[in-house]
């Protein structure tokens, strides 16, 4: 008999050589029809393979990033295997899962190209193997045999994928006629495999070196159950409307120019204006909450990096060293606000009153992207994190880290995210090594994230291991209106930092001592947060930060002055307004600006203009009657003061 | 007899040899008194040189720059002859004038130092020698005859000087019996230097070679009145307690880092509060005056400022190139934000009717200089520009120009600068080669400026020919409480970087035309205002500006909580206040807060708590009595709102 350790410290046993399924079918139905793979150990398992030791286990299921992998890789050796019976001869690359499903890299013979008419093809194909359920059977085998086995299939990409393994670790997995070498794991058999949809084909150079040959890339993703797929289409086609690339083009929110460097976003005047309200809003809640701006370059010397450590980190793979015409000094872009921050810390002396410094910046820094891996606003070279270090005492972790929770709260509600989950990463105890700092301290600070999150109620996952070198951390993932998870702000605790650049200050007891440093940023960074904040709201944005509140639209060029006029009342009462005198018809204008989600449009014409009235319609809601231009500006002015109360109260 | 042309054009006839001074008294017996040197055909000359030729002469007195110069450089020469007398010997580098005064370069025999005593026997020696009246006299003299002269004198340093020199362009000064080598030109005799102060010793290696010996600096200024002397005296006094250095330390506005790198300044939370009002202050001015905000990234492309032009002219002497670690990319440090902003303007077409756009941005640029040239925030090699370009069409640039003018003066009142002028810089019309664009759009936009000035009722001065070569300008020059002058806000017409983009709108005939641009930074940047502000006000902030606008300050500990109270119902008024809740004595507290120089001090003890009232000081101004804290809002929120009422109608 061997113990069988389960999530919750429950112990089981079982005979030698029991398999992942057995093991869901003894604790229940439900669980054995759900599970797709099992971590033993920590390390992902077939669920067809037996156990022969003691061991930790955890099932799992869709639910888990685990289960969707395992199923995804089975996928992507079912597509391969549909690919082959079409295509006798096609070459193999490799085969990985990825957000949102799988794909393989494959080399056709004679050159061949796939079409969409054979996506089609291939995909019934997959359905048709999937309910033939094949058993999917992993087998050890030697390198020769391995070498021999696909010299014998004349997959060249495979042979120097082989040539590059160690003899004794390699395993092929074989369902139906298809095999793959791959270190799995996979599903028991391809009868999992409900719903298939193959997304598109894209070049990609193998082994993603230009100087090799262009494969072809097919995407696909399953799901267990059709309905699955179904949705998950109809969430695909609502976020390719959202996608902030797209809205911040319409609402002309910012724009990359070639010509200033890929990557580098520029705010639009609209853009500019969004991020503006965002950040007065931050800095608002901050300074309630104690916070001091501070203002630093986008420089610093190299030397001030490698006291940080940051050098190490990003000097070889960022923006390069940025040298002086004379005196041969060298300077990097900043990739962090915090050595900034500690020199300021560093300024003057401190005594264990003046803690905690909570020290604020939306500082704008640099760090290198490969142009690939860009993406309109949320993957950028250049960005401007909200950013604030809070230098305290270690007795005062616990209560600084839930003043950082509310003010993420207050984030949260005010825009609108109403499910969000918190990770709490803790170091590993068994490697007290591989962190620095005391472990009484690591201890404090450990309690202090528990004991904060669970005062405020927080919702929280532990991560043991997870932690930073430096210190413990919280994580926040908040749901998108489509389902999506984002990672927000993060709450990291270091010890690193003060050390490295020597902080003290003066204690009760009159000696010298190291504060601790709180790293935040709730909205992540400004160009992040806005492309959430777009997906989320699809540019619906609330009206107290809508770039533009109001639009004036003059039935025709004759009432162009008095909508002019409307218009500067408006401005005048701090409400953001401008005119639409296009010489379009009336119609056109609505429907204009209701696509700009302006979220009042206000109609005059002559009827208006002798009684000093406008003719008010609210976006998405339609005519809201007549009103005195001040009984609508009362009228706006109270829904503003609202929406703001909520927020600051 | 010669024809001499006078400033104001008018022609005079003389004989030929008549020399400056003695034109000087054919006009008055004032100016001859007050004259000190002549531009003959734009070259300074002795007062004393023959004119023999037709020429435009212009008559220095000490009110022009031309005429400093020559008087201090008589003095320079002064000095050295009374060093002469009291070192023989002694070898003598060069002597030029400075901002303030001159200085000379010595290097003493057998290696003396000059120590505090030997500056006031030198300066008495100089008084003793101006008494004397020594004649100052020109000659010229061969190369070989120099060399053979200042060998026989030992003085290596000029044998140096001479042998770069070229034969027949030599000339000697002679006064006593002390004789240089020199260019010129010199006061008449030494009688007219009747004030001196010799200022400071400083090391200073031979032409500022670190390789070449270490020569002794002397600096000195001089005044044609004792007054003039005490007056300056008294003045340095003032301007060394205004420093925005020392102030800027005193009121924790700013510091600097040797780790993050010189000339880089970090603004500390008091700083970075002022810098925030004077934003606010003029993007609510800006906005009201129809411009829009952007943000632009901190770096572009190489190829971006190859396009502006800004290459050629920061790339070789200002931070280098940033490569990237893959990708083989390069970017810049932006030394300008014209070139992103040209972008944002070609990210989308433009029709006459958009134009003007107005483009803000508080845009941080950075710029190399040399170590030796920083100096606080007037020279920083990072630095904050209160930027904006106005695109428009050329038939605007006059009331776009006057609209600026608006804001300049808004600022101006503002922030108590009374005195200013302005100089209007037009091109040379005699050398059309120099510039780019059309004569017919230089005309318009030139007389554009000029009406423009004229309209807004603004003291100009015009230059001819100090146009840059790509559009005329307008430069203030403002007066701070100590009378000095600050270069602030400019206005830039730009025919070349509208050329360069290849910038365009549709006009009215459906044409493609280029627009304008106009560069304007009312400020200049935030940096050198603030630091013109701190020395105008001696860091006396007005009310609606200082960071600190109360200090509440408790008697004893027992008030410290009911202290905090009132400080949060002020901040919650959005009145910027903070406890001093050191154990300090009240007496104490009121003198270090005044030093801060925080406009009002609230003294809180038993009564006031009782009966929830605070005791007010208002700096300067001793004792206002005791108020309800409610009260005292009102009170000042009404104080400042009077004075935001002023700034903003």
């Amino acid at each position: 008999m061997i113990k069988i350790t389960l999530p919750d410290s429950s112990v089981r046993e079982y005979e030698s050589g029991v398999t992942g399924i057995q093991i869901a079918e003894s604790i229940s139905n439900r669980l054995a029809k759900d599970v797709l793979s099992i971590s033993v150990n920590g390390e992902v398992w077939d669920l067809t393979r037996p156990i022969t030791k003691d061991a930790a286990i955890r099932l799992h299921t869709w639910d888990d990033r685990e289960g969707k992998d395992t199923f995804w890789h089975s996928s992507a050796h079912l597509m391969a295997e549909a690919i082959e019976s079409y295509f006798p001869g096609t070459r193999f690359g490799i085969g990985p899962t990825v957000d949102n499903g799988f794909y393989y890299d494959i080399d056709l013979p004679g050159g061949q190209q796939l079409t969409e008419k054979d996506l089609e093809r291939i995909e019934k194909k997959m359905l048709e193997l999937s309910r033939e359920k094949e058993d999917i059977v992993r087998s050890s085998i030697s390198k020769a045999d391995a070498l021999k086995l696909f010299t014998e299939k004349g997959d060249e990409l495979k042979l120097e994928l082989i040539s590059e393994l160690e003899d004794g670790t390699i395993t092929l997995y074989k369902q139906g006629n298809f095999t793959d070498l791959c270190r799995g794991p996979h599903l028991p058999n391809s009868g999992y495999i409900k719903a298939i949809k193959l997304m598109s084909i894209a070049g990609a150079y193998w082994r993603g070196d230009e100087k090799n040959k262009m494969l072809t890339r097919v995407y696909g993703i399953t799901f267990p159950k059709q309905k699955m797929l179904e949705e998950y289409l109809v969430l695909l086609e609502e976020a390719k409307k959202r996608d902030h690339r797209k809205i911040g083009k319409e609402l002309e929110l910012f724009t990359f120019s070639e010509a200033v460097g890929q990557g580098l976003p520029l705010w639009l005047p609209k853009g500019a204006q969004l991020r503006a309200q965002l950040e007065d809003f931050l800095k608002k809640i901050q300074k309630r909450f104690g916070y001091d701006q501070v203002i630093t370059p986008h420089i610093g010397d190299v030397h001030l990096y490698k006291t940080s450590g940051h050098y190490e980190k990003y000097g070889k793979d960022s923006f390069q060293v940025i040298k002086t015409p004379a005196e041969g000094e060298e300077y990097l872009l900043k990739p962090m606000n915090c050595p900034h921050h500690c020199e300021i810390y560093k300024s003057k002396p401190h005594s264990y009153k003046d803690l905690p410094l909570r020290m604020a910046e939306f500082g704008t820094v640099y760090r290198y992207e490969m142009s690939g891996e860009l993406h309109g606003l949320t993957r950028v070279r250049g960005f401007t994190q909200d950013d604030a270090h809070i230098f305290c005492r270690p007795d005062q972790l616990k209560d600084e880290f839930k003043k950082v929770i509310d003010i993420v709260f207050i984030i949260f509600k005010a825009l609108d995210f109403k499910e969000y989950t918190a990770q709490i990463s803790l170091r590993d105890p068994e490697k007290p090594e591989k962190y620095i700092g005391t472990p009484e301290n690591w201890d404090k600070a450990e309690l202090a994230i528990i004991e904060a999150c669970e005062e405020k109620g927080l919702r929280t996952v532990t991560e043991t291991g997870e932690a930073a070198f430096y210190g413990p951390k919280l994580d926040f993932m908040v749901k998108d209106a489509l389902g999506r998870s984002w990672q927000l702000g993060t709450i990291q605790v270091d010890y690193n930092l003060p050390e490295r650049f020597k902080l003290e200050y003066i204690g009760a007891d009159d000696k010298r001592h190291r504060p601790v440093m709180i790293h935040r940023a709730p909205f992540g960074s400004m160009e992040r947060f806005v492309a959430v904040l777009i997906e989320h709201t699809a540019g619906k944005f609330p009206l107290w930060l809508t770039p533009d509140q109001v639009v004036v639209m003059p039935i025709s060029e004759k009432y162009n002055d008095y909508a002019a006029k409307v218009s500067e009342l408006l401005n005048f009462s701090d409400i953001r307004s401008f005119v639409d005198d296009r010489n379009e018809k009336i119609g056109r204008k609505i429907r204009d600006n209701e696509l700009k989600r302006i979220p009042y449009l206000l109609i005059v014409g002559e009827k208006e203009e002798e009684t000093q009235t406008v003719a008010v319609r609210r976006q998405g809601e339609g005519d809201k009657g007549t009103m005195e231009v001040s009984e609508f500006i009362l009228f706006i002015q109270e829904e503003i003061k609202k929406q703001l109360t909520a927020l600051y109260n």
